[in-house]
């Protein structure tokens, strides 16, 4: 059968907008004459909806939207397309996560997802009754054996002690599905592309069967969904790849199994984990900013790294006619860190102001020298001057609508090297989930065709530059400890006594965690990242605050 | 049998502090010949201990502690405690939510919790594989009927639709139990205790036996355990009432059914929702405090309400002299402002400084020239006053290890009527789940014995101060409205039209909905709260930032 593929940037609950990409999506493959035309799981509502599937009118706006979806099933196109059901039982969770096929100007089938994630990011349990059997959709002469995301990772040949006790593709595999069919809204990370071309071949395979797998592709809140759209060849071999990062509608033929293969369809991937994560980023940041409205962003540039790297990637996703940066030197800045930041700006060739702020941070000392104090300066002070620029980059955000990138990486926030209501202040956190050695590496990939980012910011001890002579090695570990201990204990779990196995000082160990653990505070009230490993702060990491936890 | 109903404070991870007072406990139920002392929920991590349970050091150390626990049942007196077990089987979530029986040294018998909760706060599904089935426990002569928190919440004679497929509390009366137990960690709401005894009262007359129920007790970041154990009779009268808001340890005989009723202990419970919220929100705000290792506070004072009752209830939860409550007074503040708030201060005991804050406002205004140009004043130089209150007070709060609690109210924060990095600057947003009109209420509660709050400050109309003349209704409909409206937008989840049919003009309904949706980006960088309705903002109210919705 002749299939299209379509993966596509929605918008969570713009349903008009989001009712247009697909119609412009079914054009398409009507005129390339496909039978079938996939869209990604949730396509109505866009994934995921969270808490407004808590409001009736939302669910039935989605209803609304399925209708004008099937009546765009006309001749021979059938459309198969995610959306949210209302669980019609008098017991159980009040929605369903769903398929419908439609044909002829109306939903003819309907399935349901069977296997509901709640790791990580994932709350699906908190809206959805589970299916309780699934059963090919007939579609003309072909069994279609349609899934919805979650239900493909529970394959007990692939993983040693599976989360859920059924595996759907194999029931509806067994119940005699012709071909194998995903639909998915399945995020990003550095990780999970080669996984999920695994499982999806490992189904082709074992099944005999053509499997097509189709992801939203964009960013939603701290999600990058990657698109990423595969098919595989009861032979394990690749026939079909989506776009990475961006929208792609594909058709193909698709053969029962025993007839010859197409010829594949792929498209280019990233040719590295920087090259993929830089453009996770871009899309991520420019989604976010466009979806909330804004097409410009401010940036606080200090000369040092992570503020580089977050206008590289503004002035990729926004443009650079549409980033600012602003220099707020003190007293402690030294003198490179305003000329690398206007530096950084001409090759960007982002706007550039500099705002020096000393006569600011004076005047919070002087008027609170009554209840402070005098004697030496100290973190108190050094949160004041962070505090300071922070308020003055929320004053251009609010008086030009840009939004705030605030420029923290993932390592600064796993240990508290930071300041709420400082540099932590921002409508998005980009670089969050991104730890120090990546935005290295990352700064690289920016300078890959010629210096964008100055070799002074790269070659630079780095520092907060708080205080005089201030290095961040005063107060943190080597990053070269400090990343992978991190990583250990927040993506992997591991207690300190096997972190310290892999190698590291004990009592280093023993104090990054204590910090980790320490700054919860913080992360809670840090603006939303964008989410490219495995355990990012933010939505997937629930961690109490007034607790006790020494590991 | 004579049973001890043990409803502790504990806080999460804080193994051996909280073996301490199990310990205590059990001496307590031994001296009173007890055979059965009974725990609540999860009485060895703390209830939520939340994604700490997915590290194995974890839970191995509530492992240790449960036969820490178990060494502890000597003698005639067993013990029942809830506890976190591993998943034996090669399938399914990794944990169990259990009850340990524990006689003579060592656990007896373990039973499971069938129905996990992941609606509004609660995500039991992310953890823990669902038990397959109850059975009672065997215990002497007495078979006892035990279920945990949610096992009670699906009688179907209750509910029109049950959220969950079982009704273990049938069950396991089916199964042969003598008396029903359950032991919780059921977080409270204003309306929570009545449906609890509800609950309980209808299954200990349903199936004619004696139901106990016993519940944590403390404050565990936003959520506060109100105690408020219960015993019902299978006649429906109340042999046991736990005490609200603080630890109890309860020593009653529960006779077989048919048997004389013994002569019921009966706390006395809050006589008003005043007296339930104050009291809720006093524990909330000692427990957090406590727990995060704080003993002072600090209070911005504006002579308004808001902060009144946020430093009256700091007062009594830490003790006067460990709050301070500063001034900020600018040039837009009204002579009172300062006036009540030293009135207040002085009424509470609190220590009291004032700060005038236009030279460091001033300062701003300068530096920022540049790029915001002149021009009258607007909200960019409002929230910029705002902040410079925050900074201040988070440098106070910095310097003397006191926590700075914020003192916006549910109304402002449901319309984001408020300064992210400004007002909203804090550890702790004490009264953020408390509307308005109930401020207004809980202030009255205060001054039921004598003005605390000064008089003016309750009859003034409300304004943020931040420009000249200022007042709340300039921006915002009269509280009168808005509260009603919030309420059935946030905790009900109904739309514009029916709201507008509960008697509210359509284009304020609809210009309050759309700042609640417009304000989520605020909300998720808001200090935690402590939760008293049945939909707070926070962990328990998860909504896209970067969607459009519009009901």
């Amino acid at each position: 059968m002749r299939l299209t593929a379509a993966q596509l940037n929605l918008t969570v609950g713009a349903f008009d907008a989001n009712f247009e990409r697909i119609r412009t999506a079914v054009a398409r493959a009507e005129a390339e004459s496909s039978e079938l035309v996939v869209f990604s799981e949730m396509a109505t509502t866009g994934y995921p909806p969270r808490d407004l599937l808590t409001h009736p009118a939302f669910v039935d706006r989605n209803l609304d939207m399925l209708e004008r979806v099937a009546r765009l099933s006309t001749g021979r196109l059938a459309i198969l397309v995610g959306f949210v059901d209302r669980n019609p039982s008098s017991q159980g969770k009040p929605l369903l996560n769903a398929a419908a096929l439609c044909r002829s100007g109306r939903v003819v089938e309907r399935r349901y997802k069977s296997l509901l994630p709640t790791y990580d990011v994932f709350d699906e349990d908190r809206y959805f009754e589970p299916a309780r059997d699934v059963s090919p959709m007939p579609c003309g002469d072909v069994r279609l054996g349609v899934t919805i995301c979650e239900d493909v990772w529970n394959d007990k040949d692939v993983w040693t002690k599976p989360r859920y006790h059924r595996d759907p593709v194999c029931e509806v595999a067994a119940a005699g599905a012709d071909v194998l069919i995903n639909i998915s809204a399945s995020p990003f990370t550095l990780d999970v592309p080669d996984v999920r071309r695994r499982l999806v071949t490992q189904e082709a395979v074992k099944h005999g069967r053509y499997f097509v797998y189709v992801n939203q592709v964009g960013g939603n809140d701290e999600l990058v969904f990657d698109g990423h759209s595969i098919g595989i060849a009861p032979d394990g071999s690749t026939i079909l790849r989506g776009a990475e990062f961006e929208e792609d509608v594909i058709t193909i033929d698709v053969p029962l199994p025993g007839a010859p293969k197409p010829l594949p369809i792929l498209r280019p991937v990233a040719g590295s984990d920087e090259e993929s994560a830089f453009r996770a980023l871009v899309l991520g940041l420019r989604d976010y900013t466009r979806k909330c409205g804004f097409s410009s962003a401010v940036i606080g540039l200090s000369g040092g790294v992570d503020s580089a790297l977050t206008a590289a990637l503004a002035a990729e996703a926004l443009g650079p006619a549409n980033v600012l940066g602003v220099a707020m030197p003190t007293r402690y800045s030294s003198d490179h860190s305003v000329t690398d930041a206007e530096a950084l700006a001409r090759a960007l060739g982002i706007g550039y102001e500099v705002i020096p702020i000393d006569t600011v941070f004076q005047s919070y000392l002087d008027v609170l020298s009554p209840v402070l104090g005098g004697g030496p300066l100290g973190a108190t002070e050094e949160n004041v001057q962070a505090r300071v620029r922070g308020a003055v980059l929320m004053a251009i955000s609010n008086r030009r609508g840009a939004i705030l990138l605030s420029t923290g990486n993932k390592s600064e926030l796993a240990v508290g090297y930071c300041t709420l209501y400082g540099d932590m202040c921002g409508g998005l956190a980009l670089i969050s989930d991104v730890p120090k050695l990546l935005v290295y590496r990352l700064a690289r990939y920016v300078n890959r065709k010629g210096t964008i980012i100055p070799e002074s910011t790269l070659t630079k001890p780095p520092s907060a530059e708080l205080r005089p002579d201030q290095k961040d090695s005063d107060s943190l570990p080597p990053y070269e400890m400090l990343d992978p201990i991190v990583a250990a204990y927040v993506e992997r779990h591991l207690d300190a006594a096997a972190i310290a196995k892999l190698g590291f000082d004990p009592s280093v160990v023993a104090d990054v965690i204590r910090r980790i653990d320490g700054s919860e505070y913080k992360r809670r009230q840090a603006a939303p990242g964008i989410k490219i490993s495995s355990k990012a702060f933010g939505v997937g990491r629930r961690y109490p605050i007034a607790a006790e936890y020494r590991f």
